[in-house]
């Protein structure tokens, strides 16, 4: 190992605490949808001692949705800033995006929660609360590493931007209007919760409303009408079918682990007003999975067909047509070659920090990857510290020693991607 | 026809317009739960106008929880009365309840209606809007058959207790309170859309939620949880299956044209929250059909023994069980034997004004005839204007010359029942 990554490893070694309290501080700010605020404010206030150049911004809606690949069900950004942090570099290196959202899902069912879902608690290791897995143990990671170069004293060549966006859970508009701002690099790097394995394709994602009628009818002659529940249920298993059809065709190895590599999610389902009245009308949302190699509009399709056919099976649809609609969230897969400078430079980094070779997965999800690498033409790997199966869920949590390994794994990747300027230049 | 009834017909023959426009008054009217108030004001001011005695009181929410048939989920019943008017006989007659409920369900998805709910619009000769049908056109067909005695003359030797109530399409809540305040009678009619024909078994019902727990995961991994919406599919199947079970053993031929005696309806579905998370919890809302002979408890019974039975079939659920919540409406059952005198009247005064025979079925739906014969033990038969496939739907409506009927013969069945007292006593 290099003297330059001795003084990192050591410099992060003796701050896992600050490291500690830094994500403790970011969990226990609720930055759900809307309330994104006051994290970014403990995000910005660290960047300012950091001496890094901030930019910090409100989305201009309306300007952005003139973009081709905006999509927001969002009205209001105000008062919820996008924030960029660069570190401006010595010239002659490769510059590198550290992307993460600030933006954390919903809760969910309160009682499922052990403790508060926002008390940032440690417990054997492992820091409990939303978004402490998805992502601001990723961000505190990224955060870490660029504090270990600048304590450290490594000046490197090329220029660090970090970003921490909202509205990546939403459809990706925080990431959106950074690239639409100017923010370019040779390189990013965002760390979802990958469990460090190392992603270069990652699964894209459209959110979908589907609205079904049916007819109403007093509950005691429901045979007098027609269930939107029964429709809806008809639908849901035409895309449960659907599902098994898309991913039977997916053959790519890096996909091997993964049960399902592109899911059709039902998320919600709303139907009916009156427990004796038969409900007139049904709304289904959900999420369809969108392989690497296919396109956003391709997987619509398919979809929209689907619904289609089911609709020519039934009387009563074929006459009261599903509707459906792409509202909300919609993530672009994201694909690097897996022969990139980039993979390799950062599974070196790995196997120096770790020992052992690191695995090299297609992503189970989508990210905020897809709109870096489709509209900014930026390489991107997703790779962080976090399991998918804590993200999302109640009791969400992450083993801090994976955010303090992350965070050598990626100043260690920084320093071989963009270069070191100083004497200790041994990259 | 009897001098009497020429009398009646002939009143009623040159008040349709009047009869009309009190029922376009009270469509007109959002008495949905909470807001009977207005529409109750109009019943009122009607039976003022009549000279009948009224009783206009607010149900004492805490003095009724204490009877075990109450069950209301509503917390105020303040500003939206009860009324009872009295039109006191001459002595030495049968009494007769007359009872119809003022509340009506909600409009549902508002793009199904052609016109406004609450239009109260005519056309060839059907008045349309909620509540029309259930029960605004019943409870006109009742004033309107008081009236006619009043103005025609006819004094009647027994009690008649017009009754308008709230809540019965939450649970009888209204109904419940009368009969706790004493109002009681050797018989009773309730005016819901029976099509004329002649209910002496009423279907009871009971109002149930389900609560399925399932297990939070990212949508792009779903694999990792389990979804509350396809163990809330489960469930909804199995109660299929359990509505079949109960609907065959049934073989009483009042239910010979009706496909489904007693059916289990899924009013409500809500599951879910964000599109690409697996669903942690999910909520089923509906109404099980309760036989004539059956009581509330055995049907409860049969139906938690069935939701044991899914959840002993499956893994998740044995470790994380349903809940069911026997909520809000609750209709006992009703049950009065084919000879009773007061089915053997109607039957005469529906051949009397009609020409042909009743039919004479059992009713498809529960209603506060249970309350008023297993509370009160007041013998009650369901018979109205009105179809029941408009109730509870989308541009709900009545056929006014049937509430004109309805009420001729709900006069003819007074004057036999109660027995007329003055000089044209010829009953």
């Amino acid at each position: 190992m290099t003297e330059n990554m001795n003084l990192v490893k050591q410099w992060i070694l003796e701050n896992k605490e600050k490291g500690t309290k830094l994500l403790q501080a970011l969990v226990r700010e609720n930055s759900t949808r809307g309330n994104e605020s006051s994290a970014q404010a403990i995000i910005i206030e660290k960047c300012r001692q950091l001496g890094m150049e901030l930019d910090i911004w409100e989305i201009d809606e309306e300007e952005l949705r003139k973009h081709p690949s905006y999509c927001s069900d969002r009205e209001n950004f105000e008062g919820n800033p996008n924030v960029v942090a660069v570190l401006k570099g010595a010239g002659g290196g490769r510059s590198i995006i550290l992307n993460g959202h600030i933006d954390v899902v919903p809760t969910g069912d309160h009682t499922s929660w052990v403790k508060d879902p926002f008390s940032g608690h440690i417990e054997d290791g492992k820091l409990y609360g939303r978004g402490s897995t998805d992502m601001k143990g990723g961000t505190v990671a990224l955060l870490l590493a660029i504090e270990s170069l600048i304590k450290t004293g490594i000046r490197l060549r090329g220029d660090i931007l970090f970003q921490s966006v909202i509205e990546e859970e939403s459809g990706g508009a925080g990431t959106l209007a950074t690239v639409l701002r100017g923010y370019k690099a040779d390189g990013a790097i965002i760390p979802e919760p990958t469990n460090l394995k190392i992603f270069p394709k990652q699964q894209g994602s459209m959110w979908f409303r589907i609205r079904i009628k049916g007819k109403s009818a007093h509950g005691g002659t429901r045979y007098e009408g027609v269930s939107a529940i029964e429709k809806a249920i008809m639908v849901i298993e035409a895309l449960q079918e659907l599902e098994q059809t898309r991913n039977n065709k997916i053959k790519d190895p890096l996909y091997k682990n993964i049960s399902i590599p592109i899911p059709i999610n039902i998320g919600k389902i709303n139907s009916g007003e009156w427990p004796s009245s038969v409900p007139d009308t049904a709304t289904i949302e959900g999420r369809i999975g969108v392989a690497p190699e296919e396109t956003i509009e391709a997987a619509q399709k398919e979809m929209e067909n689907c619904l289609q056919i089911i609709c020519k099976g039934d009387k009563w649809l074929e006459a009261n047509p599903l509707e459906i609609d792409w509202f909300g969230g919609r993530w672009l897969p994201g694909n690097i070659d897996n022969q990139h400078s980039l993979i390799h430079v950062l599974s070196n980094s790995f196997t120096e920090v770790i020992g052992n070779k690191p695995i090299i997965e297609a992503s189970p999800w989508g990210t905020d990857g897809g709109i870096l690498s489709k509209i900014g033409n930026i390489p991107v790997v997703i790779f962080g510290p976090g399991i998918t199966t804590a993200a999302h869920e109640a009791n969400e949590y992450i083993h801090l020693e994976d955010v303090f390994r992350a965070s050598e794994i990626i100043a260690c990747t920084m320093m071989k991607w963009c270069g070191v300027a100083d004497k200790r230049g041994d990259f």
